[in-house]
């Protein structure tokens, strides 16, 4: 019976490696007029793939689970999980869903280029009620928000997050603080407004994924404008930068943060591959990983030992180690998300967990939101936009509909504190033992793929889950030590 | 009942659309150890395609041709086509054609690189079996390899074939002699061994591309081991280059060939995209294309007059523009087909020829087939192979099972004549009117698509089809009138 089903799955699986191969190209290398029929082919094989899916529905309803092995069951949770959304959300509305955030998409951008939220408003106005009626049609216990996270994050809810950020925020105020009055970390650093000459950099970049033995045969980098890591199969995972021309660990860290999510798809045991469960199990594990490499690992002092006599041939750099280390962990409360340091990102996403809360539940507004964000960031960060442009209208998730996944930023931040309190990494590291480090994570992480679900996963693995001391601890070690 | 199965085709184009792609980066970007999920998810989307396709049968049986006008007539032909090929030939014969093919490669390039044909043996033998249970399926007139022929040149026959051939040797035949014997010509040229430095031939490629004019919002250009042109849509055209370190035509022809190509595929009328015509016609008027482009306007003088500067700049040539031009026109017998100049071209198509047509007939065995390509290269072209990889191995076509593809490059070579008889392309190539020649072509053949079979079109556009003699009158004007 189960193995019918794997069969007959491979008819998905095979879909989804087409639809992930299409996504890759349409950010790398797909002609700029291409975008068309690109987005016709993609909508004709997501609705292919969901009819394979769907075929599988009363085979996969009538399993007994109690006679399966925690793979077997992992395999029937996953397909369930789809299932059930597709049976629950009426298909026009993630089909409206779709066409309108290709549009809000469009309007988010212009509004943000002229900083007026009124552009994108009645965009998200919409797609705030097409998500509402998409946690109804779910259901939930509590809070519609937990429908909606659940989709990111499975089994990770709004008291689960309110514990989070109530002990967290507090600490990071403190830490902060701390951090700010000491000033040994800059809030500056010069080398922030170095150019860089874009081919040397590639070069750098490279010298990085061979520091960190990624495996060449079953993985490549591109330059596309996001930096994103796609796993095409078990075999074959990919990851992008950034060429911006000047402050060089914009490029560098990206290459490190993508790396870790390949890491995790390369290590995740090959027999699950053509599975439901062949693929990270979680964003808040999958963030973890990228954090994990690019923050503990990349931004430590043992990986500035490392990769300085790199940076100094090729950058030629008149600085020396624990200046480039700074440079590294610069620390300044910013209104932009995606400059933030590892300290006050935390207090970013923050801000959108209020706000998507609210909303979700109804008791805020859509028009009521810029006033709020401008709030919340005096409240958590001590600055207030000046417009809603380097405010509100910042992220490009709400215009594609992803409310629910901003928090699993912070979960990424708090499970890599959590692996870090468990494993002498920073050790490994300065022995150059790249491949023990994989090798950690892929006996704790990695090889599970999507078997079991990431609150157990994470408790079997680490006896705790989304426990943000381990986090606050790390932070503390690392800023107030010194 | 037309629209709906338009509509519902689009399913299957979304599948020929991803196929598509798969095959590209298959060849170009995809990490080595990627082929084995490639494959299987290349084999499950080609099934899903079929069962598409078979799903319009009885829609496609129904409707009535006389009620048609000739776009929709065309729509109706080629699915006919598909269709009837589904029904005719088991999926498992089709199945069982694939996994031989592919170890038939391997085997392939094993007896190639130790030129030995009896490791290659077994499986041509199983192959061309499977080839003739084919024929046999499809049903024939006359002749079993019609209906091979037919896979790649609609309409075209035994019959259709023969007569080409046998007008054309014996022309080419006086043609090379009178040109060996004037000298005129030279039968190697010093520039065949020079070499270059692959960046900069990058750039002389790209000059290429924009003398050409090539409209790169549709269209890219990437390396692959062997040179192809792949549609992903409409708007989307790719084309393949290689780059050997020496002999620098090689890779600027290769670059003109397959721009030849893709013109075709950039200028079918927009409106034929997800549609069955969305698609070039058929192999031979393809390779019309590309030869036109190639052959008739990249090696005549006028085009060597427009790059003169060009390669003079970037390779620093110590040649004067008629040495150039006598380069890119080197004549020679030789045993290697993919190295023949537009003369002798046709003679190792001929070789291929007899031997497949009496093959699928059953009258050849497969280990007569070395002593035969033997005898026959040294009746056509004079010289004899020293042994099996010089001779019988060279090609890969019979490995991946494409008997009766190799006619279609003779086609290619025949259409390209009728148009330059019709055309007075090369003053259009000294005015550098590219564009001109373009829509030519466009109103010609491009913009039709697979409206009309190949015969129809190349009738109503130039009152004939497959007409050897302007060719022949082509060869006797470019060689013989110096």
């Amino acid at each position: 019976m189960l193995e019918d089903i794997l069969e007959e799955y491979k008819k998905a699986w095979a879909l989804g490696h087409a639809l992930a191969l299409m996504g890759w190209d349409l950010e790398t290398y797909m002609p700029q007029e291409g975008s068309k029929y690109r987005g016709e082919a993609t909508a004709q094989l997501i609705t292919l793939r969901r009819n394979e899916i769907m075929k599988l529905a009363e085979k996969v309803d009538r399993i007994d689970e109690s006679k399966l092995d925690d793979k077997e069951r992992g395999i029937i949770r996953v397909l369930r999980r789809e299932i059930k959304y597709y049976r629950a959300v009426p298909k026009e509305i993630d089909e409206e869903l779709a066409r309108l955030t290709s549009e809000a998409f469009i309007a988010w951008s212009k509004a943000r280029n002229e900083s007026i939220f009124s552009i994108f408003k009645p965009y998200l106005e919409k797609i705030v009620d097409l998500k509402r009626k998409i946690a109804e049609s779910l259901g939930y216990e509590k809070h519609p928000y937990n429908a909606l996270l659940d989709l990111y994050e499975e089994g990770f809810t709004v008291d689960d997050a309110d514990k989070v950020f109530s002990s967290l925020l507090p600490e990071l105020k403190t830490i902060l603080e701390k951090i700010l009055s000491s000033g040994y970390y800059p809030t500056h650093h010069p080398l922030e407004d170095m150019t860089y000459d874009v081919e040397v950099m590639k070069k750098v970049n490279d010298e990085i994924i061979n520091i960190l033995e990624m495996p060449r045969s079953k993985f490549r980098i591109d330059i596309s404008p996001h930096p994103f890591t796609q796993r095409i199969s078990a075999d074959d995972v990919r990851i992008t930068t950034r060429y911006e021309g000047k402050d060089f660990r914009a490029t560098m860290f990206s290459v490190i943060h993508e790396s870790g999510h390949a890491i995790y798809e390369l290590q995740i045991d090959p027999s699950l591959e053509m599975t439901p469960v062949g693929q990270g199990v979680s964003m808040g594990v999958h963030e973890s990983q990228s954090r994990f490499w690019e923050n503990i690992i990349g931004r430590s002092r043992e990986f500035v030992g490392i990769i300085y006599p790199l940076l100094k041939r090729f950058l030629d750099l008149k600085y020396d180690e624990e200046e480039i280390y700074k440079y590294f962990n610069v620390v300044r409360p910013s209104l932009i998300r995606v400059d933030a340091d590892e300290v006050t990102y935390n207090l970013h996403i923050a801000i959108r967990y209020e706000i998507e809360k609210r909303l979700i539940a109804g008791e805020l507004k859509v028009d009521e939101i810029p006033p709020l964000w401008n709030d919340l960031s005096e409240k958590y960060l001590g600055i207030r936009p000046k417009n809603d442009a380097e405010g509100v209208l910042q992220d490009v998730h709400w215009s594609g509909g992803s409310f629910g996944y901003f928090p699993t930023y912070t979960l990424g931040n708090i499970i890599a504190g959590m692996i870090y309190a468990k494993f002498n990494v920073l050790e490994k590291v300065r022995e150059r033992k790249f491949n023990e480090i994989k090798e950690y994570l892929r006996e704790k992480i990695h090889k599970y793929g999507a078997i079991y679900p990431p609150k157990v996963l994470l408790t079997r693995s680490f006896g705790d889950a989304y426990n943000p001391e381990y986090f606050i601890k790390y932070l503390r070690e690392k800023y107030l030590s010194k």
